[in-house]
């Protein structure tokens, strides 16, 4: 799968599953993993977790209007860099974030998110 | 220095020179760097500096709204995170943009960027 298939496939499987089973995103990540959420510095999978799922709303829909990836260098990680808008149930406005991720290749073949920063974009 | 500290001193450095003197950013970049700028795929030191310097704009000031920064993995590379504005001359309003950085140290203890992705946020 080329680099841009499959950060497409990476990122339709990470909102899909943020906006319908938050808690399963615990598998995309691992005990070095590193979120920063609106600046908040979060490490390892289930401590991401907890914090992604005690966001103040529980119903919300990512629509994504950007996705741009490269390869991070010689260890196989790829560089994902989204942009998007956030619908939160009963909220008029939908805000809009970036989000960057590096995932890293697993000894299975696969990949998990070893960095992951987000950032709302005020108007 | 900290990598807090060093990221936002990189990203000072960055867009003072890109605002000032955009040639030189030619020295942050090297052969192998790629830049995906609104989605278009550039490689090399100078084919990025050509893209920058061609830009339909020559006047520029950009303004930073956030700096986030993570560490990219055990080669010592960092992940540099920007939000901010940029206001072209003669332009009535400012355009947000989000920009990632993937720096990279050198045998010289400085660093260079391996990796930038730069997207307008249009409203």
């Amino acid at each position: 799968m080329d680099p841009d298939t499959l950060s497409k496939a990476f990122v339709d499987h990470y909102y899909s599953t943020f906006d319908t089973n938050r808690a399963g995103l615990a598998n995309l990540y691992q005990e070095s993993s590193m979120l920063t959420f609106e600046g908040q510095k979060i490490q390892g999978s289930q401590n991401i977790v907890n914090k992604l799922t005690s966001l103040p709303f529980q119903q919300c829909k990512h629509i994504i209007t950007t996705v741009d990836c490269q390869p991070s260098g010689p260890a196989g990680g790829m560089l994902v860099f989204v942009s998007g808008t956030l619908q939160l149930a009963g909220e008029q406005h939908a805000l809009k974030f970036s989000q960057m991720f590096h995932l890293m290749p697993t000894p299975q073949g696969s990949f998990y998110v070893y960095n992951d920063i987000f950032r709302l974009n005020y108007a």
